[in-house]
């Protein structure tokens, strides 16, 4: 039977690819490598502007579960937290623990239906102090997603020393970059994606 | 205040663009184009393989109200009625009169909460029968976003002479082209999306 691979991106603005003029982001760039690799898919883009971990834990799994059908290969990808570390009335909008807490849930409910997840960590951002609070929900994540047994890639110390990603997300609106960027971002998963979809990635750079 | 454009693609798989290797459809390549043209966007893709004018109904408009919020200036395109032509056990998946209804109800939601709309008619497929009845289809959601003043484009009758579109929905699985067969859907929905949207297009071409 030929491989009928469906897969959902949740997560937040960086997984919609806004501000990319291209608009593929990361997670088209991803899925348009691994087509050019030979492995067609259905790509269901879920990224959802200003929404935290909390936002998605309400909706991502009714919104898969329409997507998630008929195919022989139906998996996830999540990326999210940036939303989460936004100070407001100087506190973050979301707590880390429930952060946490919230990749936890999600990596449960996706394992008791059977699909296969992959977590990418959120990205940082112009303000130096947001992405400090972001590089440790990075740590908090990687730790979620050891103890669940899913691979975890974490793209936010490299993208703190990116200069690409850094020239452009400050150029923009200071959180989203434009086609370079997402394409750094693209790369650094690239690896990880093609080892999790069980392709070599030979001969395609991430576009 | 900047113009905050942010736009859902409400249909099926042909939405979502099965089957393009570069990841766009017809969809992505018109925001792409109104990108380079100036006008950047939030586009959010909600196009679901399989998915009926009767489903989509069923889910849109929360899916929608999750996305548009905070932006300036709203808006949704629809394109379905493949999958309602569709013939199981010598009927219709949806009797033509009730994907009409459908397509009427949606509008008048999408109106009620201000939501800006175009709709684009459902494209042929390699069975002609099945495009016989789509086409049928393709009248009456005219008729009906007349009725609801709402800009319709018909792809229907170009597609259905298009050499490339026939010719890669047939090298295909039946019912979706390749990236150049998006590209011939894309250029003949750019007038209307532009005049739609209030820009020139000029200079830029669908690709």
């Amino acid at each position: 039977m030929t491989r009928d691979l469906r897969i959902c991106f949740v997560g937040d603005s960086l997984v919609a690819g806004v501000g990319d003029p291209d608009g593929l982001g990361w997670a088209g760039r991803l899925a348009a490598r691994s087509f050019a690799d030979g492995l067609p898919s259905t790509r269901y883009n879920l990224g959802v502007r200003r929404e935290t971990s909390a936002d998605i834990l309400g909706r991502w799994e009714e919104e898969c579960a329409r997507r998630l059908r008929d195919g022989t290969d139906l998996r996830v990808v999540f990326c999210f937290g940036v939303n989460d570390a936004t100070h407001e009335d100087d506190r973050p909008r979301v707590a880390p623990e429930e952060s946490a807490a919230n990749l936890a849930a999600m990596l449960g409910r996706a394992a008791g239906r059977g699909w296969n997840t992959l977590v990418v960590s959120p990205p940082p951002v112009a303000d130096a102090a947001h992405s400090a609070r972001t590089a440790l929900l990075d740590e908090r994540f990687a730790l979620v997603c050891r103890a669940a047994g899913v691979p975890y890639v974490s793209v936010h110390r490299a993208l703190s020393g990116n200069a690409v990603w850094l020239r452009e997300v400050t150029a923009g609106d200071g959180a989203h970059p434009g086609a370079d960027g997402y394409r750094e971002f693209a790369a650094l998963v690239a690896p990880h994606w093609d080892s999790w979809l069980g392709t070599s990635g030979g001969g395609t750079d991430a576009r």
